[in-house]
């Protein structure tokens, strides 16, 4: 947990400096990346919102995820991880959001998206883009179960893809 | 950690026993509740949404808490609790909703609303209320920071509280 919140902590560092707000939008990481912000000190003058949107119907909802891009792509797809990163940007009105859709195991996994595979969205003034992962269950630490190795995995993985973002941002 | 995990656990399968289904609206815990219930395998049977409503705003936006009520008792306060609850079960149509507003510190704090002040709201079909807490940032474990220490602490009590109304609800 310490890694995220260093990682949490330059991320709210960053956006305090430069005057910017984030919201998230997770599904398999369940509120992991909120928790982390949120557990830094001063972060309510950065982050106002995180949805953690674990049913469709709320991603559909609250995040304004099309319905039709949920049934043909599945939850778990690059599509979707756009658009809740896109739509919770915007339900928030803050300059950056960030988003986590995937499997987290240990159950759910098939051939084509196996156990570990999340989704990472990143949406700014600049950009909107996803990238995928498919994290190990592998060397899981002890007393963390594989499912939460999982989600720690890739809750560090999208906070470092938000500050490389801010970072990046020239504005 | 592993105290809320094992809280968690058991909501979860109390949850799945009853056919019933669960959403939070998180402030000052900033997911903590979500992340503790997704932890859990099979939580997607009972869990579709957590709210992490840090600012004002999107208390009134997204949970429909008034603003005269924000205004009047401010954030921190039994009647916001309340409404935060009731709005989340609302806005995900779930059968409970539990919800938590207070200050981590480690400032914020007043006379009157010290650090570690936290009200913890709970709706079901029969019920719906509030309880205050004053959580301690003394005794915090090593490596963890005195405000996750008071978040953590907020974060268990909400899942014990939800934990009790569940096991009440006769339906």
């Amino acid at each position: 947990m310490s890694e995220i919140n260093e990682k949490a902590k330059n991320t709210v560092k960053l956006l305090r400096e430069k005057g910017k707000k984030v919201s998230s939008a997770e599904s398999c990481t369940g509120g992991l990346i909120s928790a982390a912000i949120t557990s830094v000190s001063g972060a309510s003058e950065v982050f106002e919102m995180g949805i953690c949107s674990y049913a469709n119907r709320i991603k559909s909802e609250f995040l304004c995820v099309p319905d039709d891009i949920l049934e043909k792509f599945g939850a778990v797809s690059e599509e979707v991880a756009l658009a809740m990163a896109n739509g919770v940007k915007n339900a928030a009105k803050s300059d950056y959001g960030v988003s986590t859709t995937g499997i987290a195991g240990p159950s759910g996994g098939s051939p084509e998206k196996p156990v570990g595979t999340v989704w990472i969205g990143v949406c700014s003034q600049r950009t909107l883009r996803a990238e995928k992962f498919v994290f190990s269950a592998e060397n899981c630490p002890n007393g963390i179960s594989e499912r939460d190795h999982i989600r720690l995995q890739a809750a560090l993985k999208a906070l470092e893809i938000l500050e490389n973002e801010i970072i990046s941002c020239d504005f």
